[in-house]
């Protein structure tokens, strides 16, 4: 990319990024909401995504952290209070638990997260030291997957609650929360980053960023294919199914 | 654990550690050696590993920066010297881009690392935080997979060369170094760890570091045995073999 380009230009960019490498395409969604997984297959999927969701508020403060621009940072904080929740008000990270319970998983054996796929730590480490060491710009960029959420969520949610007699609306609870929250913040981070990406470099950058982010989900996605469908092998020290579940 | 271990029972649990879940384990590197791999297998397995051999020099760079006994540092810097080499006596990395070209790679595709399986990049940069973030007892236990390196390479080396007609010793010069040098630092490290390490709390980080880095090393055979095995998804942006390789 050789000129700038212009904001809906970029925009542009961005929507075709996600239409092309969103982890709406992978293999293990579209079984987890066609309803083609055991139970145990969305047992590990909500243990390892788990992870995903308990380090999300430590990225959101890490930008904040390092964020000269008062405005951002009390627009950014909103995640922080939608992740963390408040005293008698759960967020998203205690909603997802009741995901887990409802799934019949030991709940200190998810939040230990001992039981993880390393590739699933990596991943997610991968986008939280992103958001750490590199510009502002990137930083702010790497959340841009949230444009494509609503859509991932809703297709989820109705697909898994359709197909899944142990999954109920209770233990979906977090699924019913995300969407407007999800699509503020992308619309937010969307406005900001198409203000503050000018030179072809910088367009480069976010491009760049959102394909990593697009990786990040994807590789959790392989991970959980590869260790809990095909092949099926289970990296040593990893979630085992208990066979009654199977 | 909750007595401290003599420095032998130490020794001992690590051993035990790498028996169980050191990578000659993995199904994709028993393919490899024993002459089940195509070519193409074999160039996506070099061209992500470069990436690892790449990293090693700044994550012992990032150990020494951070090293206050001039002695370890001293000892740590023939780690440096062996990766980089110098003028006219090329190091591991260089002798690692003669196997990349022996088998047909295009080198600046390789160097870029923008070829590589993205599990394969959270998986190595994972490594070089830890070194550069955890504890120097762990950042130096990190190394410790070297115990069993002379062996995997021997295995790698003397396999490949009797099953693979495209392996000629000229492109595996890698491998005839590998092998005193990781001796000598593995010894060198596992001593030092030995001496450093004294509660039982140490103990266990020195435990669990040596299972983080078979992760690390398994993760990216997991990733390669998905991509290029079996089910065979290479995830979006990676290497894809030509058809006239294949």
């Amino acid at each position: 990319m050789n000129d700038a380009l212009t904001p809906s230009g970029l925009e542009a960019r961005l929507r075709d990024l996600l239409e092309k490498r969103y982890h709406n395409l992978h293999p293990f969604h579209r079984m987890l909401h066609s309803g083609q997984c055991s139970k145990v297959q969305v047992q590990a999927w909500a243990l390892n995504r788990y992870y995903y969701q308990a380090m999300v508020p430590l990225k959101d403060a890490s930008l904040i952290g390092r964020c000269e621009d008062d405005g951002l940072r009390r627009e950014w904080r909103k995640r922080l209070e939608d992740h963390d929740g408040d005293e008698g008000r759960p967020g998203g990270i205690e909603r997802w638990l009741k995901l887990t319970d409802g799934l019949g998983l030991d709940r200190e054996a998810v939040t230990s997260t001992r039981l993880l796929l390393p590739a699933t730590r990596f991943a997610v480490q991968a986008y939280v030291h992103l958001v750490r060491e590199r510009s502002l710009l990137e930083a702010v960029a790497s959340c841009l997957t949230e444009l494509a959420s609503p859509q991932i969520i809703t297709e989820r949610m109705s697909g898994m609650l359709a197909h899944y007699d142990f999954i109920t609306p209770e233990i979906m609870s977090y699924f019913d929360k995300r969407p407007p929250q999800a699509e503020r913040d992308a619309n937010f981070a969307l406005e900001w980053v198409k203000q503050h990406a000018h030179t072809p470099e910088q367009h480069q950058a976010v491009v760049d960023t959102l394909a990593f982010k697009c990786d990040v989900l994807w590789c959790m996605l392989d991970a959980l294919h590869y260790s809990y469908v095909t092949p099926g092998l289970i990296p040593p020290g990893a979630f085992v199914p208990k066979s009654s579940d199977a």
